[in-house]
């Protein structure tokens, strides 16, 4: 019919690929999560040139299990325990497959009105299973929006919180202008990509007070208030606090309700940071702590593509007000005015994110919570809070092991008892194994390795050879403890 | 199994969304393209809050025939000629659903490595199909990325050139430290994401030189000249000049080689915003204007998901030199460390772009190329812009319109003859067919329509379609100029 659609031969490839994907999950427990890879292994095994005629999908799917499969980390592998997940699901995968196969573009409402309102609708369906309060929703002045990052959700706060402290003058005469200095507050265990939004943003990466931890792993408020302070003393003007809901070395929760009302005296924008943790909010019985406070900051922030099985990216991001966002990215040439935008009455999504066109997002998230439903959704983060329970359990048990602190939901963090070579060479051989991948990162001025269950592939058994790879290991150790399990 | 993922069952409900999709596809022709929306209807037929429990499959897609594609624009449409198309077809569509399917994460080579390797190699073969030079290629220091958008392949552009002309200082220290002001140019026809990006990176949005346009729609090489010497001799920093290859509003092109000799007198960064006539350098007959002089730039960008058929999100960035880049956005905290990065052999891509984390994208590239081949690409392209071509010839040859300039590539720019209100108004009437959707512009100070050949369905009769609307529109025009086609 035509040259770019033939939809019988799209029904037998789309089939062939998700007969493909399945075989790929069915099978994904029975492969090392990872293996040793030389740095340009891929790239030798791939042709110099593309193709000038069409390959059959055959093909394709061959390269995938030959060259491609082997050389990537198994993200949604029941050992995969490193970093936080990255997770996915069907109901996700189908929701992206829509919305690939529609492809529409959701820039502006008049674009594709079902786009905006969806995700819209969506987000206040999610916030209100967070227990968010209706301030953080579109039955307010503000509202959700799906962005692809934490990372972008910092940098959209910044950038909406630069203006407010300057009346909207750094958009228009930049940085150079501001009367006075501009100052950003995170905790010292708060994410890299704070101090990468402030490069990108035009304040400085050195602009960022990295505020001392606490020894609950929460940021110190009355560090905090100190800091405000101090720089508002000195002539700055504070300008923004990111808390951080479940830092990413321990899961470490800062204190939001002090950290709001200490940014309050200095009118500063509070950004809740709270990607990995922020989903655990599902379930009530963790929900006090990780919610807390959000009756007085500005915007609130969690990555379902993190823990809710909605696969990257979605990264939702709620505003109290959106009007500074707006303020800060709208651009409205020519090409993109409309009747819909100047009637005032729709969202125009572009203006909330750094890029202009955005994909149907809000498809993923709509099917991960229909198909799935919330109470199956609440029963997996409690499974996995659970089995780390159990791990963190095993491992303060053991002598020659440190619990490094408390689990922080489903994260637990632990060192060799040797030391920092010790911890470093036992987490050398566990990941060897194939096994299980765990990651490292230093908690407490010592390394740790980081466990931190959350792929939707794993079940309790899982977790529970995540232990006997840690004793095995353990057993082995180049110091020789005997292994008293074995 | 395991709760979240029962391989049966998604071999299932996968061959139900491929059905669902390719029915959809079929009947696509038989849809408006687009239908008059309220805003909020979306929102008034769904649910206040989300499932408690599971739904099936078949009553989420009800819903989407029901209560979403009434509310979409079609992008994929036959009579889609708004904008520029975001165009997808089946190759893409299957490599979106193996990314999401796979859900690996290539923040680092190391997290992932075929997911950073397949990209590298797909680049430089996109780069060697578009006749681009080796030096925007991974045979040198530089090499190609997929970003989400043309707005973040500027941004990223002015971050590198901001921290090239600062030495660095403005990363750590911020734009306040300059020693000198920053300014950035670009034509007045430039896309609005270049003062979106300086807004963002803490320049300012007035830091902008608007360079006058020529007649042919490109930026004035001499009047950008004047602008860089003006600007040097009042003691400003040029940082970057970007040159657009294809304005939006009506394709001119900017003299890429002279503007970079302009901008080398004063070590100014050069990007080339080549996002939706790129693609057309495939073929041979039109490359020496689309990728003339990049030969001295520093980045060069296109989107394969505005022509190339690779749905949203798809922009190709290609880089001279990443060490800049990478000074400008690269974090690396200890939860992130890894031996491969060490080693420095490894490109780790979070280091070219704002957010993190990044999904599988180079899969659609690589199945586009390989299912399609280049062959047939260019084909596409051939018959758009033939299309493009003869639909411009009747425009040309009816005197109640008025061809604005020629046509570039696959866009015609047109008006009414009889004025802003007369081209307006008729613009109204060709759209609320529902069988063809165009958009709206300024050109050389009138309000233009805009046809943009583009999207995977449609055929020549389409276009010849488009002319007819076209015409019964202008026989339906209220000044009542006779129809004399009919």
């Amino acid at each position: 019919m035509n040259a770019a659609f033939d939809p019988e031969r799209f029904r037998r490839e789309g089939r062939a690929v998700v007969d493909w994907l399945a075989d790929y999950w069915a099978t994904l427990a029975d492969r090392p999560v990872s293996l040793p890879v030389e740095p340009g292994a891929v790239r030798r095994q791939l042709p110099a040139a593309a193709p000038e005629t069409p390959e059959p999908l055959a093909a394709v799917l061959a390269d995938l299990d030959r060259v491609i499969l082997p050389a990537l980390t198994h993200w949604q592998h029941p050992g995969f325990f490193a970093y936080f997940p990255a997770s996915t699901a069907p109901p996700s995968i189908l929701g992206e497959l829509l919305a690939a196969g529609l492809g529409v573009q959701g820039m502006l409402w008049s674009t594709s009105p079902a786009c905006t309102e969806l995700e819209t609708h969506v987000l206040d369906w999610l916030a209100d299973l967070l227990g968010l309060p209706a301030r953080l929703t579109s039955r307010g002045p503000g509202g959700g929006v799906i962005l692809d990052s934490a990372s972008s959700g910092v940098l959209v706060a910044l950038l909406a919180a630069r203006e407010r402290a300057t009346a909207g003058l750094t958009n228009g005469a930049g940085m150079a202008a501001t009367p006075a200095p501009l100052t950003v507050y995170a905790s010292a265990d708060a994410h890299s990509c704070v101090e990468k939004a402030l490069g990108i943003a035009g304040l400085g990466r050195e602009t960022l007070r990295r505020i001392a931890v606490a020894a609950d792993g929460g940021l110190d408020a009355a560090a905090l208030s100190d800091a405000l302070a101090a720089d508002a003393a000195a002539g700055c003007r504070p300008c923004l606090v990111v808390a951080t809901v479940g830092t990413t070395a321990r899961g470490g929760i800062d204190p939001v309700s002090a950290i709001a009302a200490a940014a309050a005296r200095h009118g500063a924008w509070v950004h809740v940071d709270a990607a990995w943790a922020g989903t655990a909010a599902l379930c009530p019985e963790w929900r006090a702590d990780l919610v807390a406070g959000t009756d007085a900051i500005d915007s609130w922030g969690t990555n379902p593509h993190k823990w809710l099985q909605v696969n990257f990216d979605c990264h939702c991001l709620w505003l109290a007000d959106r009007a500074p966002v707006v303020r800060a990215l709208s651009v409205k040439p020519e090409y993109l005015r409309n009747a819909a935008t100047e009637s005032g009455a729709v969202i125009d999504y572009s203006d909330w994110q750094v890029p202009l066109g955005r994909r149907f997002r809000a498809l993923k998230l709509w099917l991960t919570l229909r198909l799935t439903g919330a109470e199956a959704l609440r029963g997996r983060i409690r499974d996995h809070v659970r089995w780390a329970g159990w791990f963190a359990e095993r491992v303060a048990a053991d002598d020659r092991l440190v619990l490094l602190c408390p689990p922080s939901l489903a994260l637990v963090c632990f060192a060799a008892a040797g030391g920092d070579a010790a911890t470093a060479n036992l987490l050398e051989r566990i990941n060897a194994t194939g096994r299980v991948l765990m990651s490292q990162a230093r908690v407490a001025g010592r390394t740790a390795i980081r466990l931190a269950v959350g792929s939707p592939t794993t079940r309790r058994e899982h977790v529970e050879g995540a232990w006997d790879t840690v004793v095995a290991g353990l057993s082995r150790m180049p110091d020789g403890a005997p292994d008293r399990h074995g």
